[in-house]
């Protein structure tokens, strides 16, 4: 995937030189010589990855690094650093600061191409992925999501693949005070594991002995469940090769043993901070998407999911031959509850009736409000006489409550009245079914409110 | 990027030998030696590229691939034909069974390997949507989306990068026919056309005359506005290094000159197919978003999308040092409606203010249902005396309009009260602004309804 790279460097032959290996890999090359420069260039030009060298005069690369995960526009573009250092106090400082990856001078091609491949192809996912939430932002309906803002220190649950015990120890007494680490030494049991759902990373030795760590990393990445599960692999000082490639199968960092403290537990925090951002805008947008089809005023669903939903558990019903029942109720002399009291006072009712609803049906049942003061409830699976239960106790619990208004009033009574229907037989629709509690309701108004009419059940 | 490969061919040996060069790549390889099987183990293990014999007994891969794309869980997994043949009709029947790519038996590793990177990397994209989709679907808010019944018959505007003439007119006499096609010869002036967001594909002749093709190619791919264009390139049968480097760019398709007709036409196809299966992946998302603010009733803006932006508008406002006013309306005597004719007609009513706010407001207006009979309209940049005559034109238009109720009944006479207030300064608030309104409102009702009440400018 070509992609567009910011080169920062105040010594012009190092941009120059990076500029010519990326540009021969079909890489568009964008160049900045200080950090104001790079700043600005960032915020215009939207880079798809920086190059950043850490020693500059003026503004140095760390620097840098945090002003552009400060920026709502920057924030999410990977940075590389590039140090002529190559201390872990140096690349923890550089973490700190935000930075994905490091190369030291002088840069090995293979490395160079393999970190930016492999920061550009994640890239591009979290970026289809930013776009629909920022639809969701224009709208008003999700609040712009600060890449710094993501809270990376609760304990996250890490699935470490090792077998060499002298090492799961010490990696173990370096993450338990901030993690919860499990560790597995054996490759069948670390992919049960990793796929049970229950870990945020995966920590993996390259160096196995009798296994290669490469081709767990590769089924990690092929199954579903694993798929975006971030993997921080161990490697070996003279193993670049098969670190070259672990990056080219998708894992998202490494480290090279020695293993140093706090460099891990940085590495590790990277991680989670990329892997919580992308979860979290991944929340947004299913937020976005639940709020229309839920009514605003009592969080049931709404009319517009009720119809689709209906339809859905009628086919259902009927090609598994099981029961499906509906009541549709509505509030008594609603009317005088806004005119005494107000439309503020009505709305607080019908909120504490949807509350109601929640609290007296089962998690498969389907509590909607079909509009003003008309609730629906959908109960798959349920027959005429059960559905009848649920009515009497939902008609005698809202009888009982006392719905307490502002201003001091004393608080309302408040009585429903309910019709019960069910399925009758593969010809029933929506509309049939709907009309048939809608007369049990009329007749419960009818023989004077505060009761439940069940429809005359032709099956019986 | 690792990936889950399904290689079906009923010769064990050809089975096994793809098999192992993927395995050495690192794929995960999972295998059927029939039509049959490949259509149970596609359907359950869900892969993300189908490695396909055309030639075998019982069902053929033309076969296997048609039903593929025909069933919901499968459509979209990208599919290569391995033949033993290389006539153009082949490949057109391939294409046209809905295969995205073909290789030739003896399979070269390195055309291999760059075909089965390049589809399985946009498919990582295309699957991050689909399961975006995949959420509006399960709430009701969308139709699951099949990738047969995308629309490719309708013209598509494509632009066709070449600088041999001779080459240019036999591909505008193709293509012409069936889209509509631009040639252009010089670098600059493609990259400036392509931007223009006018073109639903590229097609890239590589052998350009003193300029680099793939050059071209990285830059569309690099840049935001032409980052999804499909690009299908046209190389010559020597050339198949650059084709291989071509794919690692990022384009689609390609084609060997000399161009068969009806091959080009079919790939075409293929890539508009896959275009706007994204983008209408991409529409739905937004479309469920979208109503998530937006009242079902009247098409309106709903009171949790005005409440947002609401807080937005006046902060521009006092930063630019504009104006901004809103007016507050209800419907007099609207329950009278509702007790006369029903909550029916109480509906249809609302509708049409709905309509008729739509139909006298600016784009850049806001109208929005506030609940129930309440409506507001912010009008960013609008003074308080241009508000009141909006206001003054809204009310006279409700009065002169007749609306229409079902069931033979006479047209209704409705009238509005409207409160109109406007930014007074950098102290206002969402809430001081609609309060305003609000007392303006009341003063209109309590004056005899059917009249605009403009707040006390203390401005003025």
């Amino acid at each position: 995937m070509s992609a567009r790279v910011l080169v920062v460097d105040d010594v012009l032959a190092n941009v120059k030189l990076l500029q010519e290996r990326l540009t021969a890999e079909y890489f568009e090359v964008m160049t900045a010589s200080s950090g104001e420069e790079a700043l600005a260039a960032a915020g215009k030009m939207a880079p798809d990855i920086v190059l950043l060298d850490v020693m500059m005069p003026g503004m140095d690369g760390f620097e840098v690094c945090r002003r552009l995960r400060a920026d709502l526009r920057t924030q999410h573009i990977p940075v590389i650093l590039i140090t002529s250092l190559e201390s872990p106090a140096d690349r923890v400082q550089g973490l700190e600061a935000g930075a994905d990856d490091f190369l030291t001078k002088p840069i090995d091609d293979v490395a160079l191409l393999a970190r930016v491949r492999s920061l550009v192809r994640l890239k591009m996912i979290t970026d289809e992925l930013r776009s629909r939430s920022a639809t969701g932002e224009r709208m008003g309906i999700v609040e712009p999501l600060l890449f710094a803002d993501i809270n990376v220190d609760s304990r996250a649950r890490i699935l470490l693949i090792d077998d060499r015990p002298y090492s799961v120890e010490r990696l173990k007494a370096v993450v338990s005070d901030v993690h919860d680490i499990e560790a597995v030494a054996d490759l069948d049991q670390a992919l049960l594991r990793a796929s049970s759902g229950e870990f945020d990373m995966a920590i993996v030795s390259l160096t196995l002995s009798g296994a290669d760590g490469l081709r767990l990393c590769s089924h990690l990445r092929s199954v579903e469940g694993t798929r975006t599960l971030p993997i921080l692999v161990l490697s070996e000082p003279e193993d670049s090769k098969r670190l070259a490639r672990a990056l080219d199968i998708g894992v998202n960092d490494y480290l090279v043993r020695p293993i140093e403290r706090n460099e891990l537990l940085a590495r590790v925090r990277t991680q989670l901070r990329h892997r919580r951002y992308a979860e979290q805008l991944r929340a947004d947008v299913e937020r976005s998407m639940k709020l229309a089809v839920t009514d605003e005023l009592t969080g049931l669903h709404n009319r517009r999911y009720m119809e689709s939903h209906l339809t859905t558990h009628i086919d259902t019903a009927i090609d598994t031959n099981k029961s499906l029942s509906i009541l549709l109720f509505d509030l008594d002399y609603f009317k005088s509850v806004n005119d005494t009291h107000g439309h503020e006072a009505g709305d607080i009712v019908l909120t504490q009736i949807g509350g109601i609803v929640t609290d007296n049906i089962r998690g498969s049942d389907l509590g909607c409000r079909y509009g003003g003061e008309e609730f629906v409830v959908i109960m798959p699976g349920r027959s005429l006489r059960t559905a009848r239960e649920v009515a009497d106790r939902l008609r005698s619990v809202v009888e009982a409550t006392e719905f307490e208004i502002p201003n001091g009033a004393e608080p309302l009574k408040i009585t429903i009245s309910i019709g019960v229907a069910a399925l009758q037989g593969p010809d029933d629709t929506p509309l049939s079914l709907l009309r048939r509690a809608d007369r049990a309701l009329y007749l419960a108004k009818d023989g004077g409110r505060n009761q439940v009419i069940v429809e005359a059940d032709k099956a019986a």
